[in-house]
């Protein structure tokens, strides 16, 4: 489909070069970091101002033409591609930090600021944006598609720490969710509503997070256990035993593997947790201390603290190049990543059972996760030129969803639906999902919002 | 209005006596906890099951009659009070604690579970329900007005403490919400959508709760301050300092004036803050010692730590019973009750101009708050029979809200909007209201649910 030249010739005048229908500019917003591809939107625009969102949703709602907003392109489910056509809505150039208000721990920005230049301008405040789902995502993104990542456990996910949102609806309307009170009690609660719509029922164009003091005191360490199931059940014994963690990773053998490959460690091939604590210096020795006496339990061994902050960064720099690490296990090849979340009692069956379906299809595919929550992702290395590879992976997939759900689990604990996990949604959701759809046709009726995702298609 | 014979049929052949039209069982379901008053319903049902609420849905969806869902009769806006008549959904009944899962901390509930139940029957587990409003309000209620308390600064309030709910639609259909996981990313969240829609979009008939570890050692004490902005500024210190605390409290002179007379207290009639730790014996001692430093700073003095836990009990019971304790300083009077909630940096001058506009209208108003969050009550006692003074009441409610909404707050904390504040809805929302329009007429295309509340009259 080509869009109407009446519409080309307003987004011209409205944006002029920031609005483009150049195979290039296309082609770059028809990319995913995962496996999934689509045909490139018919133009790409880069507003500046939530007014240029509000006209240019105008426009295209007046058109009837699809628009698909894009943050950093680091989402793992294909959700910013246009299967439909349309215009992308390119955020990257909505990245100013609006206002840091220290005093009451809170920052409003645009959706295009990524969440390490918002770190990077908080430095000197004392004070910091604790969600960090690995990639340098955009802030926008991360709301969109209820991120989360390493240090959920402590500090919670995106859910968790957006007190308001600014969005422009389908039809051009800037509406304010939320307020920058802690807490309330003012009605249906649009801000949870936006987070997590992944772009299908408006477009976010201004956050106001949570922030947090830096930690006095930071303590990071690596230890290797023989088995899974010990690093796993080490997990569980330790959420319950009540202690404070800021960080507890799961990285198994193959992906310790690819760490000493391409980070140049000397790990033990072995499971591996990752630890952080974060607190007082009384509270993390004392936080650091029952965690040991447990790990030892477990037959934790090779306990590795990182004692520097240099040393710190270097652990979690390790811990957030897993993806590309282990697709480097297998050059040329494409992941195909998982993404379940189960009640912790849950975990160590869950992960077994996921590397048992793996080794049995034959399949690479190592398991890193974000333990603490039940949140774990295998990365099944496949040719992407092989379909039977493909579809064994899928099948793995497949069944890891399908186990998560016979326990109470979901099927992405925060890497959200896009295309790959829309054909789960029914097994989910029930009769809950058609209720999705109906707040979909009611604030989206024209269903120009990302259209194809999320929920059901309409009759 | 009367309800249709065919309706009064079929609710007597599904419930027997469990459905009544007699004027005492109606007359009950029309009082409230505040100065709101409405005609009583047409009925009162009170299903067992879920199975039964659909079917009333269903029975009363038919009929085009209202349906108001009724838990412990403890909210303070008039939220179940049946304006259009109709069924009072009375879910007393439904009162069964479903399964509890130590392992995972968490716990299913039935809606007429009131927390203070909860909690007893959790008691042998070594886990807790946190989230405390004053009153023993049904778990249900506290969902569907997205409730908190005393204890949010540390736990959050009920919309971070459900993780999944089971809700029958308007029609009968019923569905689940969320899910065991701790976090999903897994498509709009409907959980936090029907967590405080005070019963207009559905009812709620199941809650998954987090549960917590009752804390190793707990602290509590009392102290007194020479002004208002002393004790409301020792909290904005004590928050920005990181000191996790389980309760912080603000009562004013004239609240400690009521706990005198009522609880036979000595309390020097000035302000006072009511603060709580909760952790290991070490970190109690510290943070209590580290609020202590900061406390006197700002003049506390008459600290009184609570050391047993009959202390702590009558202490607390002291402050939840604060409404009453007020009302009793004006034999006969009505309460009206403010609830704002600011950022914490606009705390002190918010109090302390509620405290003059009380002062100028000549009002009784006693202030308390759980300041921990920017939250804050004054509860005005005014004689019902004196349209004036609820006049000037209500003049005072509306300053309140208007100076919380020009500094970012809102109108209400924790209460919810019933029929008190949604007058002042289309001020805190603006466009975002007609989405909260739209969505209702989505899910309640009858406008079966509650209805006059909430969102904007049809057109």
């Amino acid at each position: 489909m080509s869009l109407p030249e009446a519409l080309v010739a307003s987004l011209t005048a409205l944006l002029g070069t920031r609005f483009s229908q150049t195979n290039a500019d296309r082609d770059h917003h028809a990319q995913s970091e995962s496996f999934h591809r689509a045909p490139p939107p018919d133009a790409v625009a880069w507003p500046k101002t939530t007014e240029e969102v509000s006209q240019i949703m105008a426009a295209c709602s007046a058109a009837g033409v699809p628009v698909i907003a894009w943050g950093a392109g680091t989402s793992l489910e294909g959700h910013a591609l246009a299967y439909s056509g349309g215009v992308t809505l390119d955020l990257t150039q909505m990245d100013k930090v609006v206002q840091i208000r220290p005093e009451d721990m809170q920052v409003t920005v645009q959706p295009g600021v990524t969440r390490e230049a918002l770190n990077t301008e908080l430095r000197a405040t004392g004070l910091f944006f604790p969600v960090d789902p690995g990639a340098n995502a955009s802030l926008g993104g991360m709301a969109a598609t209820r991120a989360s990542g390493t240090t959920a456990v402590r500090y919670g996910t995106m859910r968790d720490n957006v007190l308001a949102l600014q969005v422009v609806l389908a039809d051009g309307r800037i509406i304010r969710t939320g307020s920058r009170a802690v807490k309330s009690s003012a009605g249906y609660d649009l801000t949870a509503l936006f987070l997590g719509s992944e772009g299908t029922l408006g477009i976010i164009t201004e956050l106001t997070l949570k922030l947090f003091g830096q930690p006095e005191e930071v303590a990071s360490a690596v230890c290797a256990f023989v088995t899974l199931d010990d690093a796993v059940e080490c997990v569980s014994a330790t959420i319950q035993s009540g202690i404070p963690m800021a960080r507890i990773e799961f990285v198994d053998a193959a992906t310790a593997c690819a760490f000493n490959q391409r980070e140049g460690t000397t790990l033990p091939e072995s499971p591996h947790l990752m630890i952080e604590f974060h607190g007082s210096p009384n509270g993390v020795r004392e936080d650091a201390g029952r965690f040991g006496e447990i790990a030892a339990e477990f037959g934790a061994k090779d306990f590795d603290w990182a004692t520097t902050a240099e040393d710190r960064a270097r652990l979690w720099r390790m811990r957030h190049g897993a993806y590309h690490a282990c697709l480097a296990l297998r050059p040329g090849a494409s992941g195909v990543v998982t993404d379940v979340c189960v009640p912790m009692s849950e975990l160590p069956a869950a992960v077994h059972a996921a590397a048992d379906d793996i080794a049995a299809e034959g399949l690479i595919g190592p398991i890193v996760g974000h333990v603490g929550d039940g949140n774990f992702h295998s990365l099944m290395l496949v040719d992407p030129g092989n379909p039977d590879e493909i579809a064994a992976a899928k099948r793995v997939a497949k069944k890891m969803a399908e186990r998560a759900l016979a326990v109470g689990g979901t099927i992405t604990g925060e890497h959200g639906i896009g295309v790959g996990k829309r054909d789960l949604m029914a097994a989910q959701h029930g009769d809950a999902w058609a209720v999705m759809g109906a707040i979909k046709q009611a604030l989206d009726p024209q269903n120009i919002l990302n259209p194809g995702k999320m929920v059901p298609d309409r009759n």
